[in-house]
């Protein structure tokens, strides 16, 4: 018998590699934060003995989903200004109050909230965009989420920095000082092509080639961004991207709603990754990007939430459904974005755009033991004929029981083991009263 | 002092009617289970003695959730045949399932199974359609929901009945014995107009005249629908509806995908209804109802799932949230269908479809009691702006807590108090199996 740490017994284990397939009665075998078997029951029970055994008799075992695209301090502001188009909720609301209360104190909570939320609902790592990313790293690393921190860059001053050479500048430090760090690391975060100026993003490119770093970015998120573009400079946003060399499979485009079929052809020959935003995207009026259109290309589609302030959640179970639903609906093709393609995007594709695939993003050998369980015994996915179709059309994040990240155990029977929610609950009075006050 | 049955004090309560009105610390007074005042719990507290006495601290009330379009004994096919368009999903799969295993006990255990489940997630009222009516009927009354059953009529042979003559005979028969029942009554439910012929559709026209009872219908719910019959017949199937007369304020049209500028215009002169029900289209390709035009021509839109079959829950917060994203998604106007507007379509639009607005659909004086308290001091939904917004875009159903129907407390701290769970899980298994081995 081999002495392990945790032996997670399922009734359904959906490992994402190999595609469409869903063990029954399967361990999975976790040593030193690490799978290192996926097998039957009754031989794991013959070869392994563990520390912690978890028998989990209505549950299936899904890889940690994977949110792409947050700005989690923005959970302090979830629901302060809805029903607004993006320019206007951005100039009007957002920005006015990012102004007054930027803070260490305000990404601190705000980040402590979404890690909480996140948890809860099985999102194991999440790829930011935000100011003071060093504290969003620390929050991550202090409560053992898996995060891409993104180095923001802008071209206007804030509370972080004044000018881009700084922004530039505090996030190499960052960078470096997170080397060590097994669960966190950064990407470069230059905000938009609308607010991004050339010469930083050139600088970008060459220090993500030479550290190895993705860039993250929102791209062609509405048709008056690219409108806007093309007529100052007769080029779009993403034309100029790939002139300056940006579009290579380091890159990650944010939102692309508007992309014709001949960008989804080259953007294909790139390598470069899209996060889709489905939820933000209907809700701030948008578009739609083309995701159907985009797989077929061979173009690796991710997913995201986009801020609490945009969507209202940071539920990934609900954009896996609105991904899924939303496909069929523009497309008219009720086969398009299977449930299965809808959980793949929630983790492997995640994985890849973030370029963690061989850390996690599926239950396969060898990866980081990152795992949610959720029970699937409750009336609202009852009947049972497809495990996958119920995670992903009839399931709710209250289902997700149980969450490790690389082994760790940071969701018991849905308390969370390194947060305290009661304390976390307590100051976030003060922040609704400041922010009320303000809007 | 006046002694009533019960005082629920609430941190809020939305009453949808006056509109966006939010009252805080307001406690709703229910004796007989009617509403018989609404007021500061101050005052509250100085005028009335309640039997009981609820004191919900952190929570929403609002008018029960009316689900106007379900197939509730569907629920036992919940995720058995997706990612499939709507006639081959229906022809290959639920037709022939349905014509294998279509009996009073499928239509009761699926009842029961779609009420526990509409309970727990805050739905106070269902219109459905769907075969063995009488046995709906009876398991809502045993339960407590309210509900318009459908008198079915399709022009096929049935388990239910052999044809047009007998379907309107038996529904008739239903009609009459529901009579005196304060809180189960019909509607005709004609299946759709491309399975029900003129003839039956002229009968149902005379007896909904005489003896008051709504239609409800499935009209244009696909282009390939409409384009079919105006193939053969040079008329839309809604030009057909409107010269048998049959589009009058008693008339509710469920889906309306298809529905031009023109047809809006005309639509709004009759006084008729449309039901929404936008996951079930998208999740078919079925395309999208102008819901933003219709409700500007004046037109009254309610809210419904459909059935689990093609949703795959019966979940009304979900499908607020997804009316009030795709709207904006689909006009590009991020301001179309706020969040008050999603809950009053969900709530006093149904009852006004269904002809019940006297008796439900807003926390009025005098109506029903019938009302959802929401737990709002989740980590999902904090802080907190404006409950509204929090309850349709942010909030699950998971976090409805109580649920009254007619002043009898249905759901009380998530647990239902008529029907029993445990008992109801033990049928679902034979279910299962029986349905697996034949699909």
């Amino acid at each position: 018998m081999i002495d392990v740490d945790t032996l997670i017994h399922a009734r359904w284990i959906i490992p994402v590699i190999p595609h469409s397939t869903t063990l029954e009665h399967h361990c999975l075998v976790v040593d030193k934060g690490r799978i290192i078997d996926l097998l039957p029951i009754q031989n794991a029970e013959q070869k392994y003995t563990g520390k912690i055994v978890e028998k989990l008799e209505n549950h299936a075992l899904i890889p940690g989903l994977i949110n792409s695209h947050t700005h989690v301090p923005m959970n302090l502001m979830r629901g302060i200004a809805d029903d607004l188009p993006l320019m206007e909720w951005l100039e009007k609301h957002i920005w006015p109050l990012e102004q007054k209360w930027m803070s260490e104190e305000f990404v601190r909570d705000g980040t402590d909230l979404a890690i909480a939320e996140m948890l809860r609902g099985g999102t194991t790592c999440f790829n930011d965009m935000y100011f003071f990313p060093e504290v969003t790293a620390h929050q991550a690393i202090k409560h053992g989420i898996r995060a891409k921190v993104g180095l923001i860059l802008i071209d206007f001053p804030s509370a972080w920095a004044e000018n881009s050479d700084m922004y530039l500048e505090k996030g190499l430090a960052l960078h470096q000082s997170l080397l060590d760090q097994p669960l966190v690391s950064t990407a470069f975060a230059p905000h938009a092509p609308y607010t991004v100026s050339d010469d930083p993003l050139k600088k970008i490119r060459i220090f993500a080639d030479q550290l190895n770093i993705p860039i993250h970015m929102h791209v062609h998120e509405t048709e008056f961004e690219v409108h806007q573009q093309q007529q100052q400079t007769s080029q779009t946003p993403l034309e100029r991207l790939d002139k300056l060399g940006l579009l290579t499979p380091s890159f990650i485009a944010v939102h692309m709603t508007q992309f014709s079929d001949k960008e989804i052809a080259h953007y294909a020959t790139t390598g470069a990754h899209i996060v889709h935003c489905p939820e933000s995207n209907l809700k701030l009026g948008s578009g739609f990007c083309p995701i159907s259109l985009a797989l077929a290309a061979g173009i690796n589609v991710a997913l995201g939430t986009d801020g609490a302030a945009s969507n209202n959640d940071l539920d990934m179970f609900g954009e896996m459904r609105t991904a899924a639903l939303l496909a069929k609906g523009v497309t008219g093709n009720a086969s398009s974005i299977p449930a299965m393609t809808a959980l793949k995007m929630a983790t492997l594709n995640g994985a890849k755009a973030l370029g963690l695939e061989n850390e996690t993003g599926s239950l396969s050998i060898g990866k980081a033991a990152d795992v949610v369980a959720i029970n699937l015994d409750e009336l609202e996915t009852q009947p049972l004929y497809d495990v996958v179709s119920h995670i992903v059309y009839a399931c709710s994040r209250q289902q997700v029981t149980d969450v490790w990240v690389a082994g760790k155990q940071l969701l018991k029977q849905r308390q969370l083991t390194t947060l305290d929610v009661v304390e976390l609950k307590a100051k976030l009075p003060k922040w609704q009263q400041r922010l009320a006050a303000f809007n």
